[in-house]
């Protein structure tokens, strides 16, 4: 039972961040750009924030909503779940990711002129951020939008915190971080997003990915670190 | 006594799906393309989600606020909806559609050079998708969405889920649903949705209609078989 | 006692009728169509709505927190007010529109190339609807719009609706309706909120007021009247 | 144990101001007029609201969640907050404005063609309000436009208001308040953002900063009266 269990969350976990990917960098591949009509960073942020309190409502029951490995790996600097979690969790996100991925290019490639190598969705920097920053602003804005992305998590799911809402502010904070950062690394905050477009787009996609992987991993960890600063024990 | 609560439940079926027609389809009809402060796809995308959004909040203790052949079908495939109540729920819906693509008819055609056969906000595909996407496209899309749009219903208002609020994520649910595939199919998912306004614009609307019954359905019954292997039994 | 607390009443429908007019047409007025960045239909839209949200939770306690003497009216149709409040509800509207439509005057004209003559977001229909929608098609969506907004006041307010939720779907449904009509008529379904701006705007803008207090009053009673048809006894 | 209590406080006032000046003026110096595809002053009155939803739920529960020195002077002044917590309160939140302001400056001067002397998100008034709004224009927004921002904070906060949704007004308050006055003054109400971003640009920023101290204060001193006005004793 204990293990039918742990596998209805790595089913959880794969179908958020499946949502994740699709719905986030399938509004900024096929309607971001869209003429005259096209719904923008704004769109894409909103987007991108939907995925999460959607998911997060429907199987935050299952898994506990994370869809993110830096979510994980933050969560367990910050007591909230067990280091043998961590394994299972990250590879049903990253399957996750890359199944959407894959979807994300069948719908994509049905319309004339998509090309997967103008980018896909794939986070980057200096050349190949959207705004043209440099390596250090991308690290810096990754690490830090991270860090309160997990701050924001820890908090609005402590105890002392109102029942039920988490998600939304959880879901919102990620559409405010895309609202920021997408100038200037297309915004990941989350490894497997960045990796289910990457291995699509090939290229510099994949030569920067290891950007998304280390930036937000440390991100999560300073934001635990910092909420058990100011949280009381066991919050 | 239970007669007379069934009706009502059906008027509140009738009543939803109005609301989604008049305030989906009007807003893409009368206000996405308005010069210069036109709302654009996100604007059309948002009011999609707030007409369930809002609706599921009045009437959803009357009837469950399906509002969607396509839902009352995942919802029983779920099973949390009797085989008897199907064919009048879809009736009320289909009626409730089709009331509003006259009203909506009758509000834009008071405006100099409204065209009923532009689309009236009909789905398509092909080349009368918004973007040019093919068949498949479209129908990987629809089947996709809709998968995941009874997912999160089914999610958000399970007993284990966090109470009153499943009428926002199952809302904005909807509003992320055509963030991503308006380009692709001007966005179905429901069947009711689409017929309300292809029998108004006549020719491809009609003859393409066949394919926003089928693919929602599949998707619908998808989406349920999907929940049922993630969730506990009964929930 | 008591009519200290009707006093306080009357307090918060006056500044929440403020707060309305000042946030939804001050949007309007002040920055739908800055130039490059400008908020546009959506934003405006979305500003009438938070301006409802917002102040239902903040005074709503207080008040009820109807804001609009159409709301006033189909709440007390659907028998949730007496009728001796109706006169002193709809003239602390009044004066809290007329006086932030005031306001925003004074901080409108603070800029140069203001003329209040070109509208002040005032209603209108025939050559001064914004998309020249006719008066036939005015009176239709302002009718349909305001049943609907009671539909849904009623609605989640009743017993048998979630608690806490209400400012919510009422809010985002003003934000929904706009998304609609502004085209159609600029979207009045407040005779407080035409008001508040009209008697500075003048000229047409008074010519053209009756509409909006005769259509959002018939359809506030048609949207209670339909809430009595689909809810239980007494909800 | 009170001591590391109140230390505690300050450092989530601290956290929950700099969120507010990284994500808002963030948005507003990064992506607001990003080519073709910017977020617009839309997208920037989103970004601060969410700013404010997203720590009120994440922090709310350790400080109060005010991250703005007018808010906690209108929360004393509506006898919500003790006066020898104001400066500890202020003082933190000023240094949460300052370093957020340092951090942004860091990322986007990342960027070839950053010039932090083109106002970096600071408030004006006359020839630096972004509209060209004059100073007593600019004086009546902050003022009317905190006056309500206390009002709502206070009602919504309420003991008679619903439990657990005040972030979701009070953050969406703030994006409302954006979507009316960034053309007059670039919208202010709250001293810490002013000055947060004000020092990094220098020169006018710096010279007309002092009525986004005065201003504000003004106008919670006056929210938090009026709403005394209107609510019950001891509410």
């Amino acid at each position: 039972m204990q293990k039918d269990r742990h596998m209805k969350a790595y089913g959880a976990e794969f179908l958020g961040t499946f949502w994740l990917v699709l719905g986030g960098c399938g509004s900024a591949v096929l309607a971001a750009t869209f003429p005259h009509v096209g719904i923008g960073l704004l769109g894409v942020a909103l987007a991108f924030g939907l995925t999460v309190l959607t998911m997060a409502y429907a199987v935050g029951h299952i898994s506990g909503g994370h869809f993110n490995p830096a979510v994980s790996i933050g969560l367990w600097a910050g007591g909230r779940l067990l280091a043998k979690q961590l394994p299972p969790y990250i590879a049903a996100q990253l399957l996750g990711g890359l199944a959407a991925g894959g979807v994300l290019y069948l719908i994509a490639s049905g319309h004339a002129g998509f090309d997967v190598s103008a980018g896909f969705a794939s986070n980057g920097y200096g050349e190949h951020s959207p705004g043209g920053y440099s390596l250090l602003a991308a690290a810096i804005s990754e690490v830090v939008m991270t860090a309160f992305f997990l701050l924001i998590i820890l908090g609005s799911t402590s105890k002392r915190a109102p029942v039920g809402f988490a998600p939304v502010p959880i879901g919102l904070a990620l559409t405010l971080i895309h609202l920021v950062s997408i100038p200037v690394t297309n915004t990941s905050v989350n490894p497997a997003r960045s990796t289910g477009v990457a291995l699509y787009a090939g290229g510099w996609a994949i030569d920067q990915l290891w950007l998304f992987w280390v930036a937000p991993i440390i991100g999560a960890l300073l934001g635990a670190l910092v909420y058990r600063g100011i949280s009381s024990t066991g919050d």
